[in-house]
């Protein structure tokens, strides 16, 4: 049997892993899933993501890919990893790609979405998929610095620290293009909803814009602030990086996409 | 120092609770509230809830009471007992009410929403509050069925086993009035919600309403099979009890309030 490349897309509760990439002694995504496939193969396959995420965060649907040479249908893959899993992770979709489908090097771009409540008590049943940061909250302040961030820019001040590795960083620096960056009200009050797309993401950027677009939204820092913190590309003089339970890896784009849907404007 | 009367509102995330009532060496809302209602006043009262949930289940709104000497002000139960209660746990509201108010003996009717999920595959973040029933759902099959519970029945057939006491009895028998029973989907593809007000609520009622209407949905029961089920006042005919992960207790309903109201009706 040849070699075949199965593409799966998936999403999980980050609230108890240590992120997605493996590591030892401690529970991730990518380790949980690596896993079953070599309870149902016999091999012992790397799971390629199409990016990592931090502990505690959320995907609604991350992209990843293995190689294998079982004769499992895909379907098979689909029904058996999810028995296999627990149920905080589960396979959505599962399909064979062209042996040179890469999750990750062919992405286009992500969306990420942030969830955060700023009342004074959060929901008890919203508690692990959302954020509390309660405080006077004003999207109109804070509705020019999401415009000023939309396209391309160096995201050094809003970069975590650790050192950049090659597939972040791969001859971009820290620059990188956001075609999309919104912030909406929930469907109940005092929820608010941000939601970013971009061509990629710095180590904790998401986190780090969010933390800081809420100090503008109230009033801790003006929009020129925020102006001069994009500018000055140095991490020290942003907001606090976000809590991770607010944040979800929402969707990987792969080509064909034109701009115009990165950007989320309607056809 | 006379005694008050202090009136709670509260949510909860019923997963790792044993329910509503206090039990020995289980956790409880109850228990959980009234341990720190002592730690902060020094006494040992009890909180009356509007009504009990299982284990499991969810409120969005609960409402109790309970007396108390103590002078803390009505604001310092709010904050202390949210700094006390561990987070699945919340007062949403305080405030100090005549001293003949009663939670139970004044609750009119009761809201009750059922959140499930009817795709093969349930989004993991939406485990722990949506029940899972994968299967091919049609509300139209359903509706006929939802509208012929509105009002005043015996409902046995729903009637959960475990001896009714006299506070679910109150000299009704199991004759309980719905005010509005419906079902609409979700925001999301495969997700629907179940509403429920009424004056009362026998145990299990809505679980076994839920199961039951679904098996209807689904085409397993016809709407006469439902109408006879109904009529027969044994529970043996009825489906089963839904799961109670996607129950929530929503609201609580005091006088003065119409029955239009009650109905969902808009003013």
């Amino acid at each position: 049997m040849n070699e075949r490349n199965i593409r799966l897309l998936i999403a999980y509760d980050g609230t108890r892993y240590s992120g997605w990439q493996r590591q030892r002694d401690v529970p991730t995504i990518q380790g949980e899933i690596e896993d079953r496939i070599s309870l149902m193969t016999g091999e012992h396959p790397s799971l390629h993501g199409a990016g990592r995420t931090d502990a505690g965060v959320h995907a609604l649907g991350m992209v990843a890919h293995f190689h294998t040479r079982s004769t499992i249908p895909v379907q098979g893959f689909l029904g058996g990893l999810n028995s296999l899993l627990p149920r905080d992770i589960r396979i959505l979709d599962a399909a064979e790609v062209a042996a040179d489908f890469h999750s990750r090097f062919q992405a286009v771009a992500k969306t990420y979405r942030y969830d955060f409540f700023t009342g004074s008590v959060l929901p008890p049943c919203d508690r692990l998929y959302t954020a509390w940061i309660p405080c006077s909250f004003s999207l109109e302040r804070m509705q020019s610095s999401l415009e000023r961030i939309i396209g391309s820019h160096d995201f050094s001040s809003f970069e975590g620290k650790g050192s950049r590795d090659r597939e972040q960083d791969s001859g971009r620096g820290a620059v990188r293009t956001l075609f999309r960056a919104e912030c909406r009200p929930g469907d109940r009050e005092n929820f608010w909803s941000f939601s970013f797309t971009g061509d990629g993401f710095l180590r904790h950027m998401v986190r780090n814009l969010v933390g800081t677009l809420i100090y503008v939204a109230r009033g801790m820092f003006t929009e020129a602030d925020f102006s001069r913190i994009l500018a000055a590309r140095d991490r020290t003089l942003a907001g606090p990086t976000a809590p991770a339970c607010g944040l979800f890896l929402q969707e990987i784009f792969y080509p064909p996409v034109t701009r115009e849907q990165l950007a989320g404007e309607k056809p």
